[in-house]
C-alpha cells in the first residue's frame, strides 16, 4: 500500500523547503508566484492533502467557523432565510476544508455571550458569522473584539464595527415595492414589519416610511409582526379591521404575506382586485402560491457564499490585516400577480373610464316599461 | 479577581479524589449514588465547569456531533424539515455542552464518504446523525461501522443496522389521510410522492398503496416529485390533465401540496369543492394557506431533540454498550379545510339525493310549449 504523501514529499518534488511549501499552501506572503505555482502543481500531482490535525497544530487553527443563533427553536424552524444562508455558507466551507459549527442559544444575552466566550476559549472556531444584528450598538461587536475572535457581519451594524460586512441593499427593494404600488394608484399602503430590535426588521420599516414620504403619500399604517405565519395573520386582521382599511399591504417577509393573503381571502377580499399584497425574500414558494406573490428577491444563498468567502479570507490572512466589505447586488422587485390597481372607491372615478353605459336618469324615458 | 474553580476544588469540597469527581461528572459507573449527589452539589456550589479542552483531553472526545447532508444547496434551502430538526438537535446539545458540526456535500457518494472519513480521522465529532436514509442498503451503515464512528439513524434503515434509531411511524399518518378521504367518498385518489431513493419518500408511497388496497380502492395514479414547490406544481399539472383526473391528491409534503393548490386554482378548480388536497409535515404555514391544509403532523423539532439525546447517550456510554431505539408518537392526521366530499360526477347519484325535480321525460307533456 502506498503511504500518503507528506509535506516533505511535496518540498522534494518542487525543490523547495518544507517551510516554503507550508507558506505557499496557506497563501502566506513572500512566495514568488512561479515558485508557488510549482509547489501547487507538485502537491496536486502527488495528491497531497494536509490532515486537519496537522494543519490545526501547525496553524493553531480549528478550521471551523461558527454561527451562534439567539432565537427560540420554533422561530428558527419557520425561517426560510436560515437554511438557504447555511447552504450557501456550506458550499464555500466544504471547498476550503472548513466545517460549520452551529450553536442555538435561547436564554437571553448572558447565555449568548457565554456561547461566544466558550467558542473562543475552547478554540473551536477561527471566526464567526454575526447575523440578526441588533439596532443601536450590538453588544456582540465589543464582545468579539475583546475575545479577539474574527467575525463577519451580515449587513452593516448601526454602530462603528471593526469587522468586514457582507452588505445587500434591502432599502432599494422596499422602495421599488412602494413605487410599484404607488404607480398602480395606491395611496393607502400599510406595512407589516418584522421585529424592530433587529437591523433587518427596523431597516425595512424605515425604508417603507422614507419611500412613502418621498412619493408624497400619507404615512401608512404599521403593525409589527414576528416573521411567522401566525404573526402575519394576526397583523393582517388588525389592519383590515380598521375603518380606513389599506388597499395594499407591504410585508417584511413572504411567510407573513402568504398568511395575510389567506386572512384576506377569508374576509371575502379578492387578491389583487380588492387588495394588493407584497412579500420580501422571494422564497421558493412565493411563485407558487395563489396568486403568485409580488415580492423582493434577496439572494440568501449568495449572502451565505459571500459571507463564508469573506470570513475565510479574514481568518486566513496575517494577523492585523483587514478585509473590505463586500456588497452584493441590491434587492430587486419581483412583480407577480398579487398586485394590481386599487379598487374604485365611491367618489373616485376610475381611470380608464368604465365601458358600461352611464346609469339611467331618474325620470323614465317615454315608452319604456314602468 | 477570583480564579475559576478546578476539579481539585470540587474534590476537596466533596471529600473525594479528583478521579472520583471526574467519574461522577461524566456519569461513569462505580460511584455510589450518595457520593455522586455530594459531588454534583459541590460542583454546583463552586460553579465548577470543566473546560472543553480539558474535557476533550481527558476523554479523547471532540464534544461535537456531526450532520452530513448530501443535497444540492438549493434543495436544502427549500426544505422545511431541516431547520426544525436542527433547532431540536441544538436545544439538547446546548444543554450538554456539545456543538453541532454541519457539512453539506454535493458531489455524489465518493465526496460524501470522504466527508465522513475526514470527520472521523480528524476527530472532529464523536458521532453523527444519519438523515435521508437511502432505500436498500444505505452504504453509510458499513462506512461508519468501519470508521468506528457512532451514529443514530432517523427512522429504521431497510437493511440491518448496528445503530440505534429514532423512529416515527409515518405510515399511520398516510393511512389516516387515505381513510379520511375514502370516508368523505373519494375513490380516485392520486399520490404526489417524494424522491424514491430515500426511505421517507419511498415509505410514504408504499403506505399510500397499502392504504388504498386495504380499503378496496382501485390503485391511485402516482407521480414522483422532488419535495420542492416547483416539483409539486409540475406533478399536479400532469395529474389534472389526465382523462380520469383524481378527485383527491395526497402529497408527500406540505410544500408540494401548497403549490398544487395554486395549480388547481389556476385551472378554475375550487378547493375543496372540486378537488381535495392533503399535505405532510404540518409546517407552520400549513394552517395559514387558503384553504388551510389538511395534513399530517410530524414533530421535526421533537425528532431533533430525541435524536440528539439518543446520540449523546450513545457516545457517552462505555465502549461496547448499546442504546435502544426510541419511538416517537406516530404521525397524526390534522384535518383542516382543504378536504371535503368529491364533486358529483355524471351518472353517479349524489347522496343524499338532489332536491331538484327529476329531468323531464323525452315526450313533451300535453299542453306544454313546443
Amino acid at each position: 500500500m502506498r503511504r500518503s504523501p507528506t509535506i516533505a514529499d511535496v518540498a522534494r518534488a518542487a525543490g523547495v523547503s518544507k517551510g516554503t511549501v507550508s507558506f505557499a499552501l496557506n497563501d502566506r506572503p513572500g512566495v514568488a508566484p512561479a515558485t508557488k505555482a510549482r509547489i501547487l502543481a507538485a502537491a496536486e500531482e502527488l495528491g497531497f492533502r494536509p490532515s486537519h490535525r496537522a494543519r490545526a497544530l501547525s496553524h493553531s487553527r480549528a478550521f471551523a467557523l461558527g454561527l451562534v443563533m439567539a432565537r427560540p427553536p420554533e422561530l428558527l424552524g419557520a425561517d426560510p432565510f436560515f437554511p438557504a444562508f447555511i447552504a450557501g455558507v456550506e458550499t464555500e466551507l466544504a471547498e476550503a476544508g472548513y466545517a460549520l459549527l452551529l450553536r442555538v442559544v435561547t436564554g437571553g444575552w448572558e447565555e449568548e455571550a457565554e456561547g461566544y466566550r466558550r467558542l473562543a476559549a475552547d478554540g473551536r472556531v477561527d471566526g464567526v458569522f454575526l447575523t440578526d444584528l441588533r439596532v443601536g450598538t450590538d453588544p456582540r461587536l465589543k464582545l468579539l473584539t475583546d475575545l479577539r475572535l474574527p467575525a463577519v457581519t451580515l449587513q452593516l451594524p448601526d454602530a462603528d464595527s471593526p469587522f468586514p460586512a457582507v452588505t445587500l441593499d434591502e432599502r432599494s427593494g422596499v422602495s421599488a415595492v412602494v413605487e410599484h404600488l404607488a404607480g398602480l394608484g395606491h395611496r393607502r399602503i400599510a406595512h407589516v414589519a418584522g421585529p424592530q430590535e433587529f437591523v433587518h426588521g427596523s431597516g425595512r420599516r424605515t425604508a417603507f416610511r422614507e419611500a412613502m414620504a418621498s412619493l408624497g403619500l400619507p404615512p401608512g399604517a404599521e403593525v409589527v409582526g414576528d416573521f411567522t405565519a401566525a404573526g402575519g395573520a394576526t397583523a393582517t386582521r388588525g389592519l383590515l379591521a380598521s375603518p380606513e382599511a389599506p388597499t395594499a399591504l407591504v410585508y417584511a417577509n413572504d411567510l407573513m404575506a402568504i398568511a395575510g393573503i389567506t386572512v384576506a381571502h377569508e374576509r371575502g377580499l379578492r387578491i389583487p382586485e380588492d387588495l394588493s399584497v407584497t412579500g420580501f425574500d422571494d422564497t421558493e414558494l412565493a411563485g407558487h402560491v395563489h396568486p403568485p406573490l409580488t415580492t423582493v428577491r434577496v439572494d440568501a444563498l449568495g449572502m451565505g457564499r459571500a459571507a463564508a468567502r469573506l470570513l475565510l479570507h479574514h481568518v486566513e490572512q496575517p494577523v492585523g490585516g483587514t478585509a473590505d466589505h463586500v456588497a452584493l447586488p441590491p434587492a430587486e422587485l419581483v412583480p407577480r400577480r398579487s398586485t394590481a390597481p386599487p379598487p374604485r372607491t365611491p367618489g373616485t372615478p376610475a381611470s380608464p373610464p368604465p365601458l358600461s353605459p352611464p346609469p339611467a336618469p331618474t325620470a323614465p324615458e317615454p315608452g319604456s316599461p314602468a
